[in-house]
């Protein structure tokens, strides 16, 4: 249940679909996220610029322009650079409490600058956020990412509080997907136009997100993902495949989770798979996508954009498939 | 260097001065701190609400409404509540940084709970500081609290690149310190009412405060601060009283940081302390107090309020007398 895995974005559909608007600003928000590790006069923001400059899949910010539309506020580029900082802040972190060596499959700061550096370095993109949308006087998106960025703690406090717990159930799980991954999706569309429909659709993709990405932990191949298979496993994570591989082979919880190495773990994630579990996740997954979209498709966008939206939404499945 | 130390505040002098309407307002400040850590139908944030009870000076929330003053703005308690938030936020992320087992004398969050949910109840207090601002459309008090909070970071990183480096020289001493610790004074006064002298004024105190902390550090004793002496010594911080000894004492420099022990540490304390170092310190520290006082003393508060203030900035310098 890490919030990333190293697959290329599905950017490329998305912006031959939009034609010329889209990429520009995709641009701007590139250029936005680069000063933010430059301009004050010493090279401390290093680490700050590196995993800027790492790229990634730019979902939110992406999701954030295209709720604006290309006739969208000017805000809307300052909000996507802004809630990628905090996507990034979040990941920073991330890697500091998992002491995690690699993410796409380059060196964590945490593992090239130590827990100290990474720790600020979260802290400062964190702060850029705030201070990027403060300065331009964007009250409401400082509410809706500030609210976002409560629900993000909450559900990383969440996952560390049942840690290693193999009692808790999927309701439980789901809540904690919906803080931890499906409120910043939520959020993204939001701050491109704060509306129900929309922010229903961010949530629906969102939560596939985090249920196709745990699948991935488990299924892997490490050579796709850049990390091992299990690691959630590892970290005492229970997500559900394992839940539902429970459900199908009661047996597999007689390990207990602790004990695990890193060949036990990969022994337990063929396990699940064979259990049939992996393909239930990505059926849930998928009824998510198709009901995020049916929402859309309620609200009355016109094609164009109903074909832009649908376009990210198969992006986050197909980034699996 | 750490930001904090176990002793206990000068609060009641000042709310004997200011009779009536300070102690109230300081309890509504309590009032939404308590509420923090409350109210989401869980204990998630438990480690966030024994952070926030184990009390504190609460030094920068004093200056905020102090500043304010009785007949203040209505956002002042919450700006209050919101740079106390911050504040402990970057203390919990220290302790994570330090592998800290105490601070105030109580175990950290990261001792108790681990790294993981200290980072994460960290980031929570952060995300509620600007939640709770923004909620209330204060958009300029979370544009000052988000530069401050950039600035803390900012410290942060710098002092971590600076470990172990002996040669670093008092200018970037100073420089850490206005991004780590006076930003933060100055801010709670202009959150306050944002005016210049009264900017100055936080900011000439947050400095003192650090330098004293930084003395109090070398000299102890640990039964008053809650810590050994020596902390920043083997964390390879180089504060003012090492590098105004080192002037005095050149062979104090012989002693490699990275490989100091306690006993070490300690020893090297007492050499700092003969050189006469601190005494030096603490005289910078209370000249950069006097200039606080005279640059209110030209800006014409009435005397009641300019009571009140040097109260505060005397407070400031008694906790290390």
């Amino acid at each position: 249940m890490t919030r990333h895995s190293a697959v290329p974005p599905p950017v490329t559909a998305v912006l031959d679909a939009s034609s010329r608007w889209l990429p520009a600003r995709l641009g701007e928000v590139e250029e936005i996220l680069r000063e933010q590790g430059e301009g004050h006069g010493e090279t401390l923001a290093g680490d700050a610029a590196m995993t800027l400059e790492a790229g990634g899949k730019r979902l939110r910010p992406m999701l954030v322009l295209l709720c604006a539309g290309e006739e969208g506020r000017k805000g809307a580029v300052r909000a996507a650079a802004a809630i990628e900082l905090v996507h990034m802040a979040t990941l920073v972190h991330d890697d500091v409490l998992d002491a995690a060596p690699l993410r796409r499959g380059r060196p964590t700061v945490a593992a090239t600058s130590g827990r100290g550096r990474a720790t600020a370095t979260g802290d400062l993109l964190f702060s850029r956020a705030f201070a990027l949308l403060a300065a331009a006087g964007e009250g409401r998106s400082i509410e809706l990412l500030s609210a976002a960025s409560v629900a993000l703690a909450r559900g990383e406090l969440a996952q560390r509080q049942d840690a290693y717990d193999t009692s808790i159930d999927e309701d439980r799980y789901l809540e904690r997907c919906r803080l931890k991954t499906a409120t910043l999706f939520e959020c993204a569309c939001r701050l491109g136009a704060d509306d129900d429909a929309l922010g229903g659709f961010g949530a629906s993709i969102g939560l596939a997100f985090q249920l196709l990405d745990d699948v991935l932990d488990v299924r892997g191949p490490p050579e796709r993902t850049g990390k091992a298979r299990g690691t959630d496993l590892l970290d005492g994570t229970v997500t559900l495949p394992l839940i539902l591989a429970a459900e199908r082979d009661p047996g597999i919880l007689a390990a207990d989770l602790r004990s695990l190495d890193s060949a036990a773990a990969e022994a337990l994630c063929d396990r699940i798979e064979a259990s049939g579990a992996l393909r239930q996740v990505r059926s849930r997954a998928l009824e998510m996508v198709a009901e995020g979209k049916r929402r859309l498709g309620a609200a009355g966008f016109d094609a164009e954009r109903r074909k832009l939206f649908d376009l990210v939404a198969d992006g986050v499945v197909q980034r699996y498939s």
